[in-house]
């Protein structure tokens, strides 16, 4: 009874204890006759309280994140911006964990429960006698040895502890699918900043990291080992930026587009990117007896591993979400369950393979958001949306109390004030040695220039957050990790609250734009110069084969393919797309008339979208009437026609970059992309 | 790593030991030196492996309702609907435990890897010295003797094998709650027919089985102990019916309203009182050493529970279901987030306090539905519903899917052909019991009798789902409670794939009239014989003062409060109650005027209100007539809104029915209603 809650929370059962004595003194003072009653009576007692007090952890962080939404919202009421929600839900959860720590106080009742029996392996359950009743136990994990002692300290703490594989397995996954899913046509993914990017900020400050630690070791203030991979890891973990804050605070401002879309971009490969590097880190084992010493052979494997574990999840996530082909539109409930469902088992099958399911559902999130979407009925496509809006909010603020709750719960801080300046300056100098070298190369492709205004305000919003949080707690065995998690929950408190709350007075000292129309702002961004030769290539590929292919949108392939393959193509094209025909190009150019007023922009053409469902409305009817149908107002339609056309066409060929993440992934064809 | 999803299978880790001998070879064969980290990265691939086939089995379900949503948008699409989808998604979950059961074979490569160390009691927590290193187990439970030996039975099976508190924490709650939830104004709730029913149907059962029972062990057809209290048991989890099912196929097919609205009503507090009534009779406890004897003040202690349980469920639902008064109208996703935080947390409140969390969920669903869903905003009404619709869909196929597969999956079936027989034999009379004598007593005090063919389908209708199927996995510790299981299993099968199946067949039958026009029939419901006393004192304190406190709509306190109370009425009237007294009329007869062609009904007025869209706009300009505003059609205006006021309150006064679940929660009071 009640065993599933303290699961899901992964806290051990020893807050059972304080109700131990009680059990054994039941199972000792009764006689053996009845005691089998009485035991299961205890057992079942024992297992209530448990799950009573599962239930009690559990609404602490509901409350805390009905707290924090209750904030949030009087921030929104009142127009506060200098704090985003999540640094709000963070010093929710530092208040919380300052009351657990200090202002509880559980007794501790029994010195010595922690029995010990020595047997010769550690298998994965165990069968212990206790006078002629058989008890089963579970390996939960070796303990180091300092450790022992300290398994009945702070009973409340270790309640309010998560297994850190929650954060992996539930939490993340709706945050990065989101991510994916919610990117835009107009934020362009440059997998080569991402990719070159993550990797530099790594190296340099594992590079820095190891300097210092090696300095520390010298003056004598290591506790413990710090090898280089240990740098390497902690390189990666704080070079995954978070997407949520700073995007947050550009949105709510209307902040420049190209800024904006630069940003997301980033920082939603950046995650993918660094996550597989940390793990590829870890793989890093040279063969020997010198476990840290440098190995050609293990190097090659690790980068094969980087490389492996990347693709193989790219294709996973890319391959469900080309398979969520969904023909339900009848149905929004069906069709959004499914569409669910999907989403949840790319992640499992990508784990089950041995990939990484967070990197598959984002991969995932953008192919469906570029394929599916199409496919879904409109009520569909506003629940999927709703659906993991509110997911992802739920996820965030949790993760961002509980960090704040782990500041004062987490048991094995290592606090050192010369690491953490060492990481300070490290994660500074990272960021800076990731987008100035990056920005100029970008530059010298591009007419459209990264200002260095702009390439400041990068710099300044390289924030860290749910991922790299994730990323430190999932291990704290050793030292060095332990000294790592410390720090890093000093970086991504420092920067949401510094640089997250800094954005708006940085935006106007910097005297960047704000209050910028995203359309007319869109227009301009989309001019010829950009659409590089691999762009127009992969563009006329997926207008031409993928979507018809995928979507009931695009033109039919009977349209697109040779002559020679018609009855194939008859055969794959859906029956939709014949009649959707006239609207494919409203679809694919909506990102510029949503909403827009083009009018001013195509002053020679009498074209007024005032509001998109007049335009719409405008629009099939004149694709009706250019088919053949409708007879009235003939001459005026077939010139607002043409007059669209012209701007869909215009608009779709110009933002080719977003399209890149569904290329073969091959870092090397990648990193051709960005020069 | 890997933990959690292991933890939130509820599987046991055993499942790790083929890999054991990899392990032990690696512990033994290297030197001590070198063995830390060989012994790290070993233990690393176990966690690993284990955490693949953690997600690759929990795939297996997501692919079972992947599966299911198809196949149901398929016989949606062809109109089958002689199989529910509940039916489908168990026969999909028996085909999966076939091919689990006979088709995968798992070599059994270890014979002997459980140890046994014999220590004097059993703590919560086990550190075991294994050559010099600590290993922490956490305790799992008590094995029964005769067990140890299987514990490596059919890894597969046992991998598949979810812990049952899954069901009660996280895949009831959302059923529970979605059926309070999309409980309507119609829906009129027999509080007296759910719980003198589901007592009667629980004595009924008990006393049958007894009888059956004592002549198993007369016969020696009995394997083990089965009590009285067994009986009783086995009585109360069986008389939870499901709402599911037939409902779904009465909505579809548009059965008489009157029928639905008495089935629904019913199954929805069924599932409260049986689930109040099985913890009850568990917790029936003789003192003394004859623990299975009757005794006067154990029973009375268990009606105490009973009682207390079911009062404070109720209490704690209603209470959090008024606290969530929500004024976050401007932000939708902050509105959602918080109203699905607020479901959650009366779960766990209930379960922290010791009461039960799907009681309180259920009233919580009912409270809001009734209150707190006036001061959503209507962005935020569609997304709630939309949530709990797929939250609720996904819980409940996933739950018939693996009650499919537990069939064959479940390792200690006991399947005793007398006591299945007596079982259906009982379950069968129960339910006649249940429903011809209080059809009988409710037909004394109404005018629209309930007639003989209704109570036929009635009794027929009477499934078993998601609630006896939880409710009878949660403990199969005993021979009894096995038994039990198995049996519940096979009624659950029976009732919905024949019973659920048959009902189209049933209603053509017993010619019930289907495709009824659902608005029609509403207003022939609503004659004003029905409304007895207590319903009308309900009504007008709820109209007059709970409405205006706890919503934005109803009449202002100020109005309907004594003048002596002046000024704490203006304090605790919402500013927006005057803005929308207009529109309150309007909100309290949705149900009369919605989508509907009253016009037919008053063809002495001339309203016409075809589509709900116009009608809105017709009436809210009505009102603003009347308060003065504006200059045009006035006479007319005036004529409409006095003709839809008097709709609106003859519409208003005659469903009071519907309000009682919010009287105090006192069985007597709610027997009071009943005759």
């Amino acid at each position: 009874m009640g065993f599933t809650l303290r699961r899901f929370l992964g806290v051990t059962p020893s807050r059972a204890l304080p109700l131990l004595p009680f059990l054994l003194t039941l199972l000792f003072v009764k006689s053996r006759g009845e005691s089998n009653a009485m035991d299961n009576v205890a057992t079942e007692r024992l297992a209530e309280e448990s799950h009573r007090q599962d239930s009690a952890n559990l609404l602490i962080f509901i409350m805390l994140l009905t707290l924090t939404i209750l904030t949030i919202w009087l921030f929104k009421h009142r127009r506060f911006r200098f704090l985003h929600e999540t640094g709000l839900a963070m010093i929710y959860g530092l208040l919380v964990g300052v009351i657990l720590r200090f202002g509880v106080h559980v007794p501790q009742s029994i010195s010595d429960v922690v029995l010990s029996c020595a047997v010769n392996a550690s298998p994965a359950t165990l069968l212990v006698n206790v006078s002629g009743r058989f008890y089963e136990y579970t390996l939960k994990g070796e303990v180091s040895r300092g450790k022992g002692h300290q398994v009945q300290d702070d009973e409340m703490l270790r309640k309010v502890t998560f297994d850190p594989e929650v954060f992996f397995n539930i939490l993340l996954p709706p945050i990065i699918f989101h991510a994916g899913y919610s990117l835009k046509r107009e934020h362009r993914l440059h997998p080569g900043f991402a990719f070159i990017g993550t990797v530099i900020s790594c190296f340099v400050i594992g590079l820095i990291m190891y300097g210092f630690v090696s300095f520390m070791k010298v003056v004598g203030q290591l506790g413990g080992d710090f090898f280089f991979t240990d740098c390497l890891f902690f390189g990666a973990i704080v070079s995954a930026t978070d997407p949520v804050t700073v995007l947050a605070i550009f949105n709510e401002l209307k902040v420049d587009v190209d800024l904006y879309a630069l940003l997301f971009g980033e920082s939603v490969l950046n995650d993918a990117v660094a996550i597989v590097l940390s793990s590829s880190i870890v793989a890093y084992q040279p063969t020997g007896d010198n476990s840290h010493s440098f190995e050609a052979m293990a190097l090659l494997k690790s980068f094969g591993i980087f490389l492996g574990v990347f693709s193989g999840s790219f294709a996973l996530g890319v391959a469900t979400g080309f398979m969520t082909f969904t023909k339900l539109r009848d149905f929004p409930l069906l069709e959004t369950a499914l569409f669910f469902l999907m989403s949840w088992s790319t992640f499992l099958l990508a784990e089950a393979c041995g990939f990484t399911g967070v990197v598959a559902v984002l991969f995932c999130g953008i192919t469906q958001a570029h394929y599916t979407f199409n496919n879904l009925s409109p009520d569909s496509q506003d629940r999927t949306k709703q659906l993991f809006e509110l997911l992802n909010f739920l996820a965030e603020n949790f993760i961002f109390s509980y960090m704040g709750l782990t500041l004062f719960s987490f048991q094995s801080h290592v606090f050192n004030p010369l690491f953490i300046i060492g990481a300070f300056l490290a994660v500074f100098i990272g960021r800076a040695a990731n987008i100035y070298p990056l920005s100029f190369l970008l530059n010298l492709g591009r007419k459209n220039k990264i200002g260095s205004k702009f390439q400041h305000v990068m710099m300044f919003a390289g924030l860290r957050g749910a991922m790299t949080f994730a990323l430190s707690i999932r291990d704290t065995a050793t030292y060095a990790r332990q000294m790592m998690f410390s720090t890093t929950l000093l970086i991504v408190f420092f920067t949401v609250w510094i640089c997250g709350g800094g954005t708006t007075p940085m935006l106007s000292f910097m005297s960047i734009p704000v209050g910028v129309d995203s359309d007319q702002d869109n227009t301009r961004r989309n001019t010829k110069h950009e659409s590089a030769w691999p762009f127009r290539i992969w563009y006329n590929f997926d207008h031409n084969y993928l979507k018809p292919l995928l979507t009931h949108s695009g033109p039919p392939l009977t349209a697109t393919m040779p002559a020679c393959c018609g009855p194939l193509a008859r055969c794959l094209t859906s029956p939709q797309a014949y009649e959707n025909e006239g609207q494919l190009h409203d679809d694919d150019s909506d990102f510029i008339l949503n909403d827009a007023n083009v009018s001013s922009m195509y002053a020679d053409v009498t074209v007024t979208t005032d509001a998109s469902g007049s335009r719409t409305t405008n629009h099939k009817h004149s694709y009706a009437t250019s088919s053949g149908g409708n007879p009235f107002d003939e001459g005026l339609d077939q010139e607002l026609s043409m007059a669209e056309n012209e701007v869909a066409i215009r608009g779709t060929r110009l933002v080719l970059p977003m399209d890149d993440p569904v290329e073969p992934p091959t870092t090397v064809t990648l990193h051709g992309y960005l020069f």
